[in-house]
Protein backbone atom coordinates (compact mmCIF):
# COMPACT_ATOMS: atom_id res chain seq x y z
CA UNK A 1 0.00 0.00 0.00
CA UNK A 2 1.33 3.26 -0.83
CA UNK A 3 2.52 5.78 1.93
CA UNK A 4 -0.67 7.85 2.36
CA UNK A 5 0.76 10.88 3.63
CA UNK A 6 2.87 11.47 0.25
CA UNK A 7 0.30 10.26 -2.31
CA UNK A 8 -3.01 11.95 -0.20
CA UNK A 9 -2.08 15.41 -2.45
CA UNK A 10 -2.00 13.22 -5.57
CA UNK A 11 -4.98 11.42 -5.19
CA UNK A 12 -6.81 15.06 -4.58
CA UNK A 13 -5.49 16.04 -7.93
CA UNK A 14 -6.66 12.91 -9.64
CA UNK A 15 -10.09 13.32 -8.08
CA UNK A 16 -10.54 16.35 -9.18
CA UNK A 17 -9.72 15.59 -12.43
CA UNK A 18 -12.03 12.62 -12.74
CA UNK A 19 -14.37 15.39 -11.91
CA UNK A 20 -13.43 17.94 -14.78
CA UNK A 21 -13.22 15.05 -16.95
CA UNK A 22 -17.06 13.85 -16.22
CA UNK A 23 -18.15 17.58 -16.73
CA UNK A 24 -16.73 17.46 -19.93
CA UNK A 25 -18.57 14.31 -20.43
CA UNK A 26 -21.72 16.08 -19.68
CA UNK A 27 -21.23 19.09 -21.37
CA UNK A 28 -20.66 16.84 -24.62
CA UNK A 29 -24.49 14.89 -24.12
CA UNK A 30 -25.82 17.69 -23.70
CA UNK A 31 -24.56 19.27 -26.96
CA UNK A 32 -25.89 16.24 -28.58
CA UNK A 33 -29.36 16.46 -27.48
CA UNK A 34 -29.13 20.18 -28.12
CA UNK A 35 -27.95 19.56 -31.39
CA UNK A 36 -30.49 17.34 -32.08
CA UNK A 37 -33.31 19.53 -31.22
CA UNK A 38 -32.12 22.15 -33.29
CA UNK A 39 -31.81 19.45 -36.31
CA UNK A 40 -35.46 18.17 -36.08
CA UNK A 41 -37.05 21.66 -35.01
CA UNK A 42 -35.38 23.18 -38.30
CA UNK A 43 -35.54 19.87 -40.27
CA UNK A 44 -31.43 20.11 -40.67
CA UNK A 45 -30.16 16.51 -42.30
CA UNK A 46 -26.88 17.50 -42.36
CA UNK A 47 -26.84 17.94 -38.46
CA UNK A 48 -29.09 15.02 -38.02
CA UNK A 49 -25.68 13.25 -39.85
CA UNK A 50 -23.29 14.74 -37.30
CA UNK A 51 -25.41 14.01 -34.40
CA UNK A 52 -25.81 9.93 -35.83
CA UNK A 53 -21.98 9.82 -36.20
CA UNK A 54 -20.67 12.28 -33.87
CA UNK A 55 -21.06 9.55 -30.66
CA UNK A 56 -16.72 8.60 -30.63
CA UNK A 57 -15.74 11.42 -28.43
CA UNK A 58 -18.14 10.49 -25.44
CA UNK A 59 -17.01 6.81 -25.91
CA UNK A 60 -13.50 7.67 -25.83
CA UNK A 61 -14.34 9.47 -22.51
CA UNK A 62 -16.44 6.40 -20.95
CA UNK A 63 -13.55 4.38 -21.65
CA UNK A 64 -11.30 6.93 -20.05
CA UNK A 65 -13.48 7.62 -17.16
CA UNK A 66 -13.86 4.17 -16.29
CA UNK A 67 -10.51 3.70 -16.32
CA UNK A 68 -9.25 6.49 -14.18
CA UNK A 69 -11.99 5.65 -11.70
CA UNK A 70 -10.69 1.87 -11.26
CA UNK A 71 -7.18 3.18 -10.93
CA UNK A 72 -7.79 5.04 -8.46
CA UNK A 73 -9.39 2.58 -6.15
CA UNK A 74 -6.83 -0.35 -6.63
CA UNK A 75 -3.92 2.58 -6.30
CA UNK A 76 -5.04 4.54 -3.28
CA UNK A 77 -7.65 2.07 -1.63
CA UNK A 78 -9.82 5.34 -0.53
CA UNK A 79 -12.38 5.03 2.55
CA UNK A 80 -15.76 6.29 2.86
CA UNK A 81 -16.66 9.79 1.46
CA UNK A 82 -13.51 9.01 -1.50
CA UNK A 83 -14.99 5.93 -1.94
CA UNK A 84 -18.29 7.07 -2.34
CA UNK A 85 -17.88 9.45 -4.85
CA UNK A 86 -15.44 7.05 -6.86
CA UNK A 87 -18.31 4.63 -7.22
CA UNK A 88 -20.49 7.78 -7.99
CA UNK A 89 -18.47 8.77 -10.74
CA UNK A 90 -18.26 4.92 -12.31
CA UNK A 91 -22.25 5.18 -12.15
CA UNK A 92 -23.04 8.75 -13.45
CA UNK A 93 -19.85 7.94 -16.28
CA UNK A 94 -22.71 5.00 -17.35
CA UNK A 95 -25.70 7.29 -17.34
CA UNK A 96 -23.91 10.15 -19.42
CA UNK A 97 -22.91 7.20 -22.26
CA UNK A 98 -26.05 5.94 -22.63
CA UNK A 99 -27.59 9.63 -22.30
CA UNK A 100 -24.69 9.74 -25.72
CA UNK A 101 -26.67 6.96 -27.41
CA UNK A 102 -29.87 8.34 -27.16
CA UNK A 103 -28.99 11.15 -29.09
CA UNK A 104 -28.15 8.92 -31.65
CA UNK A 105 -31.57 6.67 -31.44
CA UNK A 106 -33.34 10.38 -31.52
CA UNK A 107 -31.16 11.21 -34.64
CA UNK A 108 -32.74 7.84 -36.46
CA UNK A 109 -36.05 8.86 -35.83
CA UNK A 110 -35.52 12.50 -36.65
CA UNK A 111 -34.03 11.71 -40.02
CA UNK A 112 -37.43 9.64 -40.68
CA UNK A 113 -39.43 12.42 -39.28
CA UNK A 114 -37.91 14.54 -42.04
CA UNK A 115 -38.89 12.83 -44.58
CA UNK A 116 -42.70 13.59 -43.94
CA UNK A 117 -44.51 16.75 -44.12
CA UNK A 118 -44.43 17.94 -40.35
CA UNK A 119 -47.30 16.47 -38.43
CA UNK A 120 -47.45 19.59 -35.85
CA UNK A 121 -46.14 22.95 -34.95
CA UNK A 122 -43.23 21.20 -32.26
CA UNK A 123 -44.15 22.80 -28.89
CA UNK A 124 -43.86 20.09 -26.04
CA UNK A 125 -41.15 18.11 -27.38
CA UNK A 126 -38.60 20.78 -27.24
CA UNK A 127 -39.83 21.74 -23.93
CA UNK A 128 -39.18 18.02 -22.80
CA UNK A 129 -35.76 18.20 -24.50
CA UNK A 130 -34.65 21.93 -22.39
CA UNK A 131 -36.19 20.45 -19.38
CA UNK A 132 -33.91 16.95 -19.63
CA UNK A 133 -30.97 19.20 -20.60
CA UNK A 134 -31.49 21.41 -17.44
CA UNK A 135 -31.84 18.17 -15.42
CA UNK A 136 -28.44 16.56 -16.39
CA UNK A 137 -26.44 19.72 -15.86
CA UNK A 138 -27.83 20.44 -12.43
CA UNK A 139 -27.39 17.08 -11.48
CA UNK A 140 -23.58 17.13 -12.64
CA UNK A 141 -23.29 20.91 -10.96
CA UNK A 142 -25.11 18.95 -7.88
CA UNK A 143 -22.97 15.95 -7.94
CA UNK A 144 -19.59 18.30 -8.25
CA UNK A 145 -20.24 20.62 -5.31
CA UNK A 146 -21.62 17.93 -3.66
CA UNK A 147 -24.78 19.97 -2.94
CA UNK A 148 -28.56 17.52 -1.89
CA UNK A 149 -30.70 20.16 -2.62
CA UNK A 150 -29.66 20.73 -5.96
CA UNK A 151 -29.89 16.87 -6.59
CA UNK A 152 -33.46 17.24 -5.02
CA UNK A 153 -33.90 19.96 -7.50
CA UNK A 154 -33.30 17.83 -10.28
CA UNK A 155 -35.46 14.67 -8.84
CA UNK A 156 -38.46 16.91 -8.55
CA UNK A 157 -38.70 17.66 -12.41
CA UNK A 158 -38.70 14.30 -13.09
CA UNK A 159 -42.53 14.51 -12.98
CA UNK A 160 -42.47 17.43 -15.04
CA UNK A 161 -41.16 14.98 -17.95
CA UNK A 162 -43.40 12.61 -17.39
CA UNK A 163 -46.25 14.96 -17.62
CA UNK A 164 -45.33 16.60 -21.01
CA UNK A 165 -44.49 12.76 -22.15
CA UNK A 166 -48.20 11.99 -21.71
CA UNK A 167 -49.44 15.02 -23.41
CA UNK A 168 -47.39 14.49 -26.22
CA UNK A 169 -48.61 11.02 -26.65
CA UNK A 170 -52.35 11.68 -26.39
CA UNK A 171 -51.60 14.67 -28.44
CA UNK A 172 -50.09 12.39 -31.34
CA UNK A 173 -52.70 9.54 -31.12
CA UNK A 174 -55.16 11.86 -31.94
CA UNK A 175 -53.78 13.42 -34.78
CA UNK A 176 -52.75 9.07 -35.93
CA UNK A 177 -56.63 8.39 -35.31
CA UNK A 178 -58.06 11.85 -37.37
CA UNK A 179 -55.13 11.10 -40.11
CA UNK A 180 -53.63 7.72 -41.13
CA UNK A 181 -50.99 9.97 -43.07
CA UNK A 182 -49.97 11.09 -40.11
CA UNK A 183 -48.99 7.57 -38.04
CA UNK A 184 -45.56 7.27 -39.47
CA UNK A 185 -44.20 10.73 -38.61
CA UNK A 186 -46.23 10.84 -35.04
CA UNK A 187 -44.75 7.29 -34.17
CA UNK A 188 -41.38 9.19 -34.47
CA UNK A 189 -42.41 11.84 -32.31
CA UNK A 190 -43.71 9.43 -29.59
CA UNK A 191 -40.45 7.63 -29.81
CA UNK A 192 -38.69 10.92 -29.54
CA UNK A 193 -40.30 11.83 -26.66
CA UNK A 194 -39.18 8.55 -24.67
CA UNK A 195 -35.89 8.90 -25.87
CA UNK A 196 -36.05 12.36 -23.74
CA UNK A 197 -37.48 11.32 -21.20
CA UNK A 198 -35.14 8.44 -20.75
CA UNK A 199 -32.79 11.37 -20.77
CA UNK A 200 -34.64 12.89 -17.92
CA UNK A 201 -34.52 9.18 -16.06
CA UNK A 202 -30.46 9.53 -16.15
CA UNK A 203 -30.34 12.56 -14.79
CA UNK A 204 -32.89 11.54 -12.36
CA UNK A 205 -30.15 8.45 -11.41
CA UNK A 206 -27.40 11.05 -11.09
CA UNK A 207 -29.47 13.11 -9.03
CA UNK A 208 -29.70 9.71 -6.59
CA UNK A 209 -26.05 8.92 -6.71
CA UNK A 210 -25.53 12.49 -5.76
CA UNK A 211 -27.56 12.22 -2.94
CA UNK A 212 -26.36 8.42 -2.05
CA UNK A 213 -22.61 9.91 -2.09
CA UNK A 214 -23.09 13.09 0.70
CA UNK A 215 -25.69 11.38 2.56
CA UNK A 216 -24.98 7.90 2.50
CA UNK A 217 -28.89 8.10 2.25
CA UNK A 218 -30.25 5.27 -0.37
CA UNK A 219 -32.96 7.77 -1.98
CA UNK A 220 -33.69 5.41 -4.78
CA UNK A 221 -36.28 3.30 -4.05
CA UNK A 222 -38.01 5.46 -1.23
CA UNK A 223 -36.19 3.37 1.25
CA UNK A 224 -36.76 4.91 4.80
CA UNK A 225 -33.75 3.33 6.15
CA UNK A 226 -30.53 5.11 6.17
CA UNK A 227 -27.74 2.79 5.70
CA UNK A 228 -24.00 4.24 6.53
CA UNK A 229 -20.75 1.76 5.21
CA UNK A 230 -18.37 3.88 6.83
CA UNK B 1 -6.07 -1.62 7.24
CA UNK B 2 -7.13 -5.43 8.19
CA UNK B 3 -4.63 -8.40 7.96
CA UNK B 4 -4.60 -9.33 5.04
CA UNK B 5 -3.64 -13.26 5.73
CA UNK B 6 -6.86 -13.53 8.43
CA UNK B 7 -9.56 -11.72 6.29
CA UNK B 8 -9.05 -13.10 2.96
CA UNK B 9 -10.89 -16.22 3.32
CA UNK B 10 -13.33 -14.27 4.69
CA UNK B 11 -13.67 -12.05 1.41
CA UNK B 12 -13.63 -14.66 -0.21
CA UNK B 13 -16.89 -16.27 0.88
CA UNK B 14 -18.45 -12.42 0.99
CA UNK B 15 -17.59 -12.54 -2.61
CA UNK B 16 -19.18 -15.81 -3.22
CA UNK B 17 -22.02 -14.55 -1.69
CA UNK B 18 -22.28 -11.18 -3.58
CA UNK B 19 -22.44 -13.65 -6.93
CA UNK B 20 -25.12 -15.97 -5.14
CA UNK B 21 -27.00 -12.12 -4.33
CA UNK B 22 -26.74 -11.47 -7.80
CA UNK B 23 -27.93 -14.72 -9.68
CA UNK B 24 -30.86 -14.58 -7.27
CA UNK B 25 -31.65 -10.60 -8.61
CA UNK B 26 -31.11 -11.97 -12.24
CA UNK B 27 -33.79 -14.99 -11.37
CA UNK B 28 -36.38 -12.19 -10.19
CA UNK B 29 -35.97 -10.36 -13.27
CA UNK B 30 -36.30 -13.12 -15.49
CA UNK B 31 -39.40 -14.41 -13.91
CA UNK B 32 -40.88 -10.81 -14.12
CA UNK B 33 -40.28 -11.00 -17.93
CA UNK B 34 -41.78 -14.41 -18.49
CA UNK B 35 -44.88 -13.31 -15.89
CA UNK B 36 -45.72 -10.10 -18.09
CA UNK B 37 -44.97 -11.71 -21.52
CA UNK B 38 -47.80 -14.93 -19.91
CA UNK B 39 -49.95 -12.45 -19.01
CA UNK B 40 -50.04 -10.35 -22.26
CA UNK B 41 -50.37 -13.85 -24.37
CA UNK B 42 -52.95 -15.04 -21.95
CA UNK B 43 -54.51 -11.51 -21.27
CA UNK B 44 -54.57 -12.17 -17.36
CA UNK B 45 -55.36 -8.84 -15.70
CA UNK B 46 -54.84 -10.45 -12.69
CA UNK B 47 -51.15 -11.19 -13.52
CA UNK B 48 -50.54 -7.94 -15.10
CA UNK B 49 -51.04 -6.56 -11.58
CA UNK B 50 -48.84 -8.87 -9.97
CA UNK B 51 -46.30 -7.86 -11.91
CA UNK B 52 -46.84 -4.12 -11.79
CA UNK B 53 -46.57 -4.34 -8.08
CA UNK B 54 -44.15 -6.78 -7.70
CA UNK B 55 -40.90 -4.83 -7.95
CA UNK B 56 -40.31 -4.37 -4.25
CA UNK B 57 -37.88 -7.40 -4.02
CA UNK B 58 -35.72 -6.16 -6.66
CA UNK B 59 -35.62 -3.24 -5.36
CA UNK B 60 -34.75 -4.13 -1.88
CA UNK B 61 -32.14 -6.91 -3.30
CA UNK B 62 -30.30 -3.26 -5.20
CA UNK B 63 -29.73 -1.65 -2.07
CA UNK B 64 -28.55 -5.18 -0.65
CA UNK B 65 -26.20 -5.48 -3.42
CA UNK B 66 -25.08 -2.50 -3.85
CA UNK B 67 -23.83 -2.31 -0.03
CA UNK B 68 -22.10 -5.60 0.13
CA UNK B 69 -20.30 -4.04 -2.98
CA UNK B 70 -19.01 -0.93 -1.38
CA UNK B 71 -18.28 -2.80 2.20
CA UNK B 72 -16.40 -5.02 0.52
CA UNK B 73 -13.75 -2.69 -1.07
CA UNK B 74 -13.56 -0.24 1.83
CA UNK B 75 -13.34 -3.17 4.07
CA UNK B 76 -10.73 -5.24 2.20
CA UNK B 77 -9.17 -2.97 -0.39
CA UNK B 78 -8.98 -5.83 -3.12
CA UNK B 79 -6.67 -5.44 -5.83
CA UNK B 80 -6.74 -5.81 -9.80
CA UNK B 81 -9.01 -9.20 -10.38
CA UNK B 82 -11.35 -9.17 -7.66
CA UNK B 83 -11.60 -5.16 -7.86
CA UNK B 84 -12.61 -5.33 -11.14
CA UNK B 85 -15.58 -8.09 -10.33
CA UNK B 86 -17.04 -5.99 -7.39
CA UNK B 87 -16.83 -2.56 -10.41
CA UNK B 88 -18.51 -5.17 -12.46
CA UNK B 89 -20.92 -6.16 -9.54
CA UNK B 90 -22.03 -2.73 -8.94
CA UNK B 91 -22.75 -2.05 -12.87
CA UNK B 92 -24.30 -5.58 -13.21
CA UNK B 93 -26.85 -4.53 -9.96
CA UNK B 94 -27.86 -1.54 -11.76
CA UNK B 95 -29.04 -3.48 -14.62
CA UNK B 96 -30.92 -5.87 -13.04
CA UNK B 97 -32.99 -3.12 -11.28
CA UNK B 98 -33.49 -1.56 -14.69
CA UNK B 99 -35.09 -4.65 -15.78
CA UNK B 100 -36.88 -5.16 -13.37
CA UNK B 101 -38.12 -1.65 -13.84
CA UNK B 102 -38.90 -2.24 -17.41
CA UNK B 103 -41.25 -5.49 -16.18
CA UNK B 104 -43.05 -2.78 -14.99
CA UNK B 105 -43.05 -0.62 -18.32
CA UNK B 106 -44.51 -3.52 -20.00
CA UNK B 107 -47.18 -3.81 -17.38
CA UNK B 108 -48.23 -0.87 -18.15
CA UNK B 109 -48.47 -1.38 -22.07
CA UNK B 110 -50.38 -4.58 -21.32
CA UNK B 111 -52.53 -2.89 -19.37
CA UNK B 112 -53.71 -0.77 -21.83
CA UNK B 113 -53.87 -3.48 -24.27
CA UNK B 114 -55.75 -5.95 -23.20
CA UNK B 115 -58.76 -3.29 -23.25
CA UNK B 116 -58.78 -3.64 -26.95
CA UNK B 117 -59.52 -7.05 -29.10
CA UNK B 118 -56.40 -8.68 -30.22
CA UNK B 119 -54.95 -6.77 -33.61
CA UNK B 120 -52.86 -10.48 -34.11
CA UNK B 121 -51.63 -13.18 -32.83
CA UNK B 122 -48.64 -12.62 -30.57
CA UNK B 123 -45.11 -14.79 -32.77
CA UNK B 124 -42.71 -12.37 -32.46
CA UNK B 125 -42.92 -10.25 -28.94
CA UNK B 126 -43.24 -13.58 -26.98
CA UNK B 127 -39.64 -14.80 -28.92
CA UNK B 128 -37.97 -11.57 -28.60
CA UNK B 129 -38.67 -12.01 -24.65
CA UNK B 130 -37.36 -15.38 -24.63
CA UNK B 131 -34.19 -14.34 -26.39
CA UNK B 132 -34.15 -11.31 -23.79
CA UNK B 133 -34.29 -14.16 -21.46
CA UNK B 134 -31.78 -16.12 -22.14
CA UNK B 135 -29.47 -13.45 -22.63
CA UNK B 136 -29.90 -12.26 -19.29
CA UNK B 137 -29.61 -15.52 -17.58
CA UNK B 138 -26.26 -16.41 -19.86
CA UNK B 139 -25.20 -13.04 -18.96
CA UNK B 140 -25.22 -13.59 -15.10
CA UNK B 141 -23.63 -17.68 -15.69
CA UNK B 142 -20.87 -16.40 -17.64
CA UNK B 143 -20.30 -13.80 -14.77
CA UNK B 144 -20.31 -16.09 -12.35
CA UNK B 145 -17.82 -18.57 -14.20
CA UNK B 146 -15.96 -16.06 -15.81
CA UNK B 147 -16.98 -17.49 -19.13
CA UNK B 148 -15.61 -15.03 -21.49
CA UNK B 149 -16.93 -17.21 -24.45
CA UNK B 150 -20.33 -17.33 -23.04
CA UNK B 151 -20.69 -13.58 -22.83
CA UNK B 152 -19.56 -13.20 -26.71
CA UNK B 153 -22.58 -15.86 -27.14
CA UNK B 154 -24.89 -13.01 -25.15
CA UNK B 155 -23.44 -10.69 -27.56
CA UNK B 156 -24.21 -12.39 -30.78
CA UNK B 157 -27.89 -12.30 -29.56
CA UNK B 158 -28.54 -8.88 -29.97
CA UNK B 159 -28.99 -8.73 -33.33
CA UNK B 160 -31.85 -11.21 -33.55
CA UNK B 161 -33.57 -9.50 -31.24
CA UNK B 162 -32.92 -5.75 -33.23
CA UNK B 163 -34.05 -7.62 -36.59
CA UNK B 164 -36.99 -9.13 -34.64
CA UNK B 165 -38.06 -5.27 -33.22
CA UNK B 166 -37.60 -3.86 -36.30
CA UNK B 167 -40.14 -6.69 -38.08
CA UNK B 168 -42.38 -6.25 -35.03
CA UNK B 169 -42.15 -2.16 -35.47
CA UNK B 170 -43.36 -3.17 -39.91
CA UNK B 171 -45.86 -5.41 -39.54
CA UNK B 172 -47.58 -3.07 -36.94
CA UNK B 173 -47.11 -0.15 -39.06
CA UNK B 174 -48.78 -2.31 -42.19
CA UNK B 175 -52.13 -2.48 -39.40
CA UNK B 176 -52.38 0.76 -38.34
CA UNK B 177 -52.43 1.93 -41.85
CA UNK B 178 -54.96 -0.54 -42.87
CA UNK B 179 -57.59 -0.36 -40.18
CA UNK B 180 -56.83 3.16 -37.33
CA UNK B 181 -58.87 1.18 -34.75
CA UNK B 182 -55.47 -0.81 -34.83
CA UNK B 183 -53.70 2.21 -34.25
CA UNK B 184 -53.68 1.87 -29.97
CA UNK B 185 -52.67 -1.33 -29.17
CA UNK B 186 -50.53 -1.26 -31.77
CA UNK B 187 -48.88 1.57 -30.28
CA UNK B 188 -48.53 -0.70 -27.16
CA UNK B 189 -46.70 -3.45 -28.59
CA UNK B 190 -44.49 -1.31 -30.47
CA UNK B 191 -43.83 -0.03 -27.05
CA UNK B 192 -43.25 -3.21 -25.58
CA UNK B 193 -40.85 -4.65 -28.21
CA UNK B 194 -38.83 -2.05 -27.50
CA UNK B 195 -38.71 -2.56 -23.76
CA UNK B 196 -37.91 -5.84 -24.42
CA UNK B 197 -35.00 -4.94 -26.87
CA UNK B 198 -33.63 -2.41 -24.14
CA UNK B 199 -33.87 -5.73 -21.27
CA UNK B 200 -31.72 -7.52 -24.53
CA UNK B 201 -29.51 -4.34 -24.12
CA UNK B 202 -28.97 -4.64 -20.44
CA UNK B 203 -27.80 -8.20 -20.68
CA UNK B 204 -25.40 -7.05 -23.65
CA UNK B 205 -24.08 -4.32 -20.93
CA UNK B 206 -23.51 -7.37 -18.77
CA UNK B 207 -21.96 -9.25 -20.85
CA UNK B 208 -19.35 -6.85 -21.94
CA UNK B 209 -18.71 -6.16 -17.70
CA UNK B 210 -17.77 -9.89 -17.58
CA UNK B 211 -15.60 -9.86 -20.52
CA UNK B 212 -13.87 -6.52 -19.36
CA UNK B 213 -13.71 -8.02 -15.98
CA UNK B 214 -11.94 -11.49 -17.36
CA UNK B 215 -9.67 -10.08 -20.00
CA UNK B 216 -9.49 -6.52 -18.94
CA UNK B 217 -10.39 -5.71 -22.07
CA UNK B 218 -12.51 -2.61 -23.12
CA UNK B 219 -15.10 -4.28 -25.63
CA UNK B 220 -17.72 -1.63 -25.01
CA UNK B 221 -16.61 0.98 -27.90
CA UNK B 222 -14.95 -1.79 -29.80
CA UNK B 223 -12.06 0.01 -28.58
CA UNK B 224 -9.18 -1.90 -30.08
CA UNK B 225 -6.80 -0.74 -26.64
CA UNK B 226 -6.38 -3.01 -24.34
CA UNK B 227 -6.59 -0.84 -20.89
CA UNK B 228 -5.06 -3.15 -18.62
CA UNK B 229 -4.98 -1.76 -15.00
CA UNK B 230 -3.22 -4.02 -12.96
Amino acid sequence: MPDTERVVPHFRDQLATLKERLLVMGGLAEERVRAIMEALVEREVDLVDRVQVGDEPINQLHIEIDDRCFKLVALYQPMATDLRAIVAAVKINTDLERVGDLAVNIAEAVRRYVQHPPVKKLIDIPRMAEIAQRMLREALDAFVRRDVDLAQHVLNQDDELDALKTQVFRELLTFMLQDPSTIEPALDLILISRHLERIGDHATNIAEDVIFMVSARDVRHHSPSPSEPD
